[in-house]
């Protein structure tokens, strides 16, 4: 048998204590899988002493920065952050010649084209499956598998505390605060929810699924991003009305003006694959062209999904797969040519909060008329002269910029109250 | 730039004919993917001056095993049939010290351990994505991605054609003879359709999956093979109203006793991923302990998809992966401890045709009582004294080999009219 593939780990949280935990009990399986052992030689994580349910192996080191001057042939990189010491860590280890492998999405999104111009410089590995919904190999998928026929887009429920909420929003009908104070203390939400609920964590999975998928950059600032906190179970009922679900959605899509990359809330037919993702999964589907959608769920995160995609990568890379990290060189990536703002075209669902007063419907479909946005169906719920009420719309297929420009003019009156909702409705 | 990969195809049917025109038209895109240019520098087909709508290159052989005496680096074998031609091609190939892709998984599931280890011994890859589910790259996942936790079970739904037909029987209500019809028209299914219909095919695919998945070679011999022939209209209305929609399986798991491997018309619930699977789509879920169930789903035949995972496995050889056809080692491949037969436990629906005469209930409910099956639901549609009527029960979870042994025992009824219809009730 080949020798060991010698590894190093950053950070003993749940993935990484179950990378260690793997490595230990299912050794002589991943050996048979890699053709050669993989051996743990080193760790580094915050605090020496803090309980494990596992053995600390031999070496040890405070300061993760040492392990890239360890004997290891892989750094293993799950600190999380997209500075300080992760950065620091994989660029030293890249330049001591080690490959690396990570779970984090967000520095990857910042400097994944830069360290994967390092890395292949030295030919190395830079791995990521984890980093991207859990367990489920897209990465790999894109990377390897579904290059035949170019994607034209890649859609994606890639945040599970954000599905969890929506799921558990849409079963009580309890607003989004409450649901999230739940989350929280189920472990599923973080105590700062801030990168999952605003969209910045599906944000960071999309630009990495967009550069495998285009063979572009990983590009956050041409990228729209929104969260999910102003959903309301209201929103929720009427979406169920119509058929549909509100996933938060990460899309990245080839169109004649550019490349779209947005993450935001839509309107999800149910009984189609993305619209039947329940809980804290993840989903993806990639659509290629003339051999079609293809769709993978899985778990999105937690230690069993994520350590099995950091060990999937260590095999790889046990086996000698050192190609690129993005699918095509790291230098020939191109930046994208992002699509311009408001072009992409939709239905759209829109809520507004009007005084049930004479006039105000009027008013809106005049607003709407305006900017040609014509409406396949309206709903009023009840009637409560003078006081609050919702007046829900479906649009047909119109420009996003169309619809801003009425909704623009439309806040400007005095019967309407607060900001509208706008969720685009999303092809299945 | 490294030196092409040279690529010789055997069969220039609908996927042969695919891999040729994404050679060259993607060609460019391809060799960014591969780091080299893909090459085509010879063909094989039955008739040369058979109408295409691609050039042909410039080596045309009308022996196909020339191909293994060509100056290819890879042999694409795209010929069909679990011997003959087919088969001496390959071993020509893997003797000539050629790479081999095939789509072909009557071949595999026959001689797929013996080839792996001829191919391993030379260090040449023996690729196959193509031969499951088109172009899922459920291949890959479990012999590269899925392989930290081990795999307890891999199921799916192997065979477009069936699963065409039967989503158009519940669509129409008609029978299997005449939806069968129907589908060789719109060239959904084969002039002879025994392979398809009859389980074999899903049969093939599932040893491969199998094989993968537990690090087993091969093995059709213990296997349990059932098609859709015998399903009625009748049964899939029944199923509806239990929630359900019957779907032709295939199931590979690890049990106690050994691995139960069985090709056979299933009840799935509707609303999850498996029961949702609509015409001539494939999926597959593999359950993979805490990493969770991991669900794949795409097209599963024709040009785009299976011409799609050709070409993953050609630029995975460009690339340099040439590990084990089966994950690990051919030679490391152990044989399938089965299952004995009749262990699986499952709840079942049992339909029989029966005079409605007074006494017939209390008679099959007997022998399954004798058996120590228990019924957890009851159906008998219409009343029509002295008429044949059908019953249908659903059991609680039960021995296959007791409901069989029931069964044994109903059919010697005079009241009971031919076979009963007995299909699992399959967790999603």
């Amino acid at each position: 048998m080949k020798p060991p593939l010698r590894i190093a780990i950053a950070g003993l949280g749940t993935v990484g204590g179950g990378v260690v935990k793997l490595l230990r009990t299912r050794g002589d399986k991943l050996s048979e899988r890699a053709g050669r052992p993989l051996e743990l030689v080193a760790v580094s994580a915050r605090n020496r002493k803090k309980p494990r349910d596992f053995m600390l192996p031999v070496a040890w080191h405070d300061d993760p920065i040492a392990l890239a001057k360890s004997d290891a042939d892989v750094v293993v990189e799950l600190i999380g952050g997209e500075e300080g010491v992760a950065l620091a860590l994989v660029d030293a280890s890249i330049a001591a010649g080690k490959h690396v492998v990570t779970a984090n999405k967000a520095l990857l999104a910042r400097h994944g084209a830069r360290l994967a111009v390092l890395a292949e410089e030295k030919n190395l590995a830079l791995r990521f499956e984890a980093a991207v919904a859990g367990g489920i190999p897209i990465v790999k998928a894109l990377r390897e598998s579904l290059i035949a026929h170019g994607i034209d887009a890649v859609r994606g429920i890639l945040n599970g505390t954000c599905n969890f909420i929506l799921t558990q929003m849409e079963a009580t009908g309890r607003p989004f605060a409450a649901v999230l104070k739940d989350a929280q203390e189920l472990g599923y939400a973080e105590a700062d929810p801030t990168l999952d609920v605003g969209g910045l964590d599906s944000a960071h999975k999309l630009a990495l699924l967009a550069s495998l998928a285009f063979g572009t950059a990983p590009d956050l600032d041409h990228m729209l991003v929104e969260g999910i906190e102003h959903i309301t179970p209201e929103d929720i009922g009427f979406a169920r009305e119509f058929g549909c679900r509100i996933k938060l959605l990460g899309i990245a899509r080839r169109t004649a003006g550019g490349i779209d990359q947005r993450v935001q809330p839509a309107m999800v037919r149910a009984g189609t694959p993305l619209g039947d993702v329940d809980g804290a999964f993840n989903a993806v589907v990639a659509d290629a062209g003339v051999a079609g959608p293809f769709f993978f769920e899985g778990r999105g995160a937690g230690e069993g999904p994520t350590a099995s995609a950091v060990i999937a990568d260590l095999v790889d890379i046990a086996r000698g797969s050192t190609g690129p990290a993005f699918g095509i060189a790291a230098r020939a990536l191109t930046a994208i040519v992002p699509a311009p703002a408001g072009a992409a075209v939709s239905a759209y669902y829109l809520r507004f909060e009007v005084l049930d007063l004479p006039g105000v419907l009027a008013e809106i479909a005049g607003h709407l008329a305006q900017a040609r946005v014509s409406i396949e169906s309206m709903l009023q719920r009840g009637r409560r002269p003078g006081e609050p009420v919702s007046i829900v719309m479906i649009t047909h297929e119109t420009a996003q910029s169309a619809v801003e420009r009425a909704l623009k003019a439309i806040v400007t009156s005095d019967k309407v109250l607060g900001r509208p909702c706008m969720i685009p409705m999303e092809a299945a």
